[in-house]
């Protein structure tokens, strides 16, 4: 509450979007009393059992990076999603190696996986000493600190580029994965006859002085997932392929970020 | 998810109607991912605090109701709100009186108050044996089971019309009321620069035989809040006078239920 002037300007006028197309929806699906209460239900279960923001992320967060940035030059931001968080260790090259280990256990499980992007702004020019934050799924197809059984920040971890803009990283290849279906959210799905599922993804984040910090997932050609995605996070630029190597496999892909 | 085929056409079609509604909220607002983020926790703690039926019933429902029920003959619906409870006792008249008293703490503060009413269809005929559902809040402004510590079911009941389709309820004058405002609710209040006060009312559900299940609020002339109730509940032939009778207050409405 104790925002400046500006601010409370900003969100009033949000809010009062938000509100008018709310009326909108109501007056052209009229709803009956029964199908409003049913309705306030789901969305209190939804809110009490604190998928508001899986729900919000998996179907309007796309929205809103679509409607940003669409038309504007540099990497396409895809979502955030629910799984990101805060405090992820940073991983430094070993003497010798041209790569970071994205911290794992041991004897992580999947298939070993390396890496690289390079990283400008929109003219070209390499960004060296970008903070790049990376996270993923694990072999069971989940996330540590949430749905895996996996140590606090496992497959999660922040590095810079180097001098030319670019960076090289050791993993595992991520898998596609369901989003969680067993409350509210699931529900929805079951309804509008949806699947649940999500392509293979790797989240990242850049971040460069002077520039607009770039959220953005990177997909693999082929995968099954692509055209239905749940959470519509799919961007062509962000494709790559993924390259059988024998015992272990390569992507890399080109980012650009734009200036403030 | 054990909906008929017809259940579930029905509600893809009302979500389908949601997400699109959202969408274009979200392409209007052109919501930075600073500002999705901001929208979405506050969506968050709204729902994990369990205020997400509050909210829709204050700023939603009473659109569903005009939606639908704008321009149709019969009385006007009214909000349900949040504070509704199943389970309210049934009272009778006493031998020799003439109205019911709503179940109360044998001390109840408040000004002692007696309302008429009288139930016919939308053709004049009077709906005798209809059910009449009654809640309001205390003189603390608060209501039994939420926010007030009188005994569960205090200043709640139900009772029938006799066979001219009217009632008689003794109770206290209800107060004008200030919607929750210690949580998220209160914020978005904050910030979109609304009060949060409704001005008086009787909650009254009418059943009868045949009929569509009637949920309406009584208001009084003269209160402050009406023009500018939160919740935009007031309709003017929801309003009554509000007559002082010396030691007491009485007031009377007609209502008309429809056909089913």
């Amino acid at each position: 509450m104790n925002k400046n002037t500006t601010t409370n300007t900003r969100v009033e006028e949000v809010f009062n979007l938000y509100i008018n197309h709310m009326k909108e929806f109501l007056k052209e699906a009229k709803l009956n009393h029964e199908e409003y209460t049913n309705f306030v239900n789901w969305a209190d279960r939804l809110g009490r059992e604190g998928e508001l923001p899986l729900f919000a992320d998996v179907f309007l967060e796309t929205h809103v990076l679509q409607a940003m940035y669409t038309d504007m030059p540099g990497t396409q931001p895809s979502l955030l999603g629910p799984f990101f968080i805060e405090g992820s260790p940073l991983v430094e090259k070993e003497p010798g190696k041209s790569y970071v280990v994205l911290p794992q256990r041991p004897d992580e499980p999947g298939e070993t996986f390396y890496f690289k992007g390079s990283v400008s702004n929109t003219e070209g020019k390499p960004l060296a000493n970008t903070r790049v934050e990376f996270w993923q799924n694990d072999h069971n197809r989940g996330y540590s600190h949430f749905d895996s059984d996996a140590p606090e920040y496992n497959l999660r971890g922040h590095f810079y580029t180097d001098e030319n803009g670019d960076f090289e990283v050791k993993t595992i290849v991520p898998l596609p994965y369901s989003i969680p279906t067993d409350g509210p959210t699931g529900e929805f799905l079951g309804y509008t006859d949806q699947h649940s599922m999500r392509p293979a993804h790797l989240h990242i984040m850049f971040e460069a002085e002077g520039h607009e910090t770039l959220i953005t997932q990177v997909f693999f050609e082929g995968d099954e997932w692509l055209e239905t995605d749940v959470a519509e996070g799919v961007r062509d630029e962000l494709l790559t392929e993924l390259k059988d190597q024998g015992t272990y496999k390569t992507a890399s892909l080109d980012f650009m970020m734009r200036k403030i």
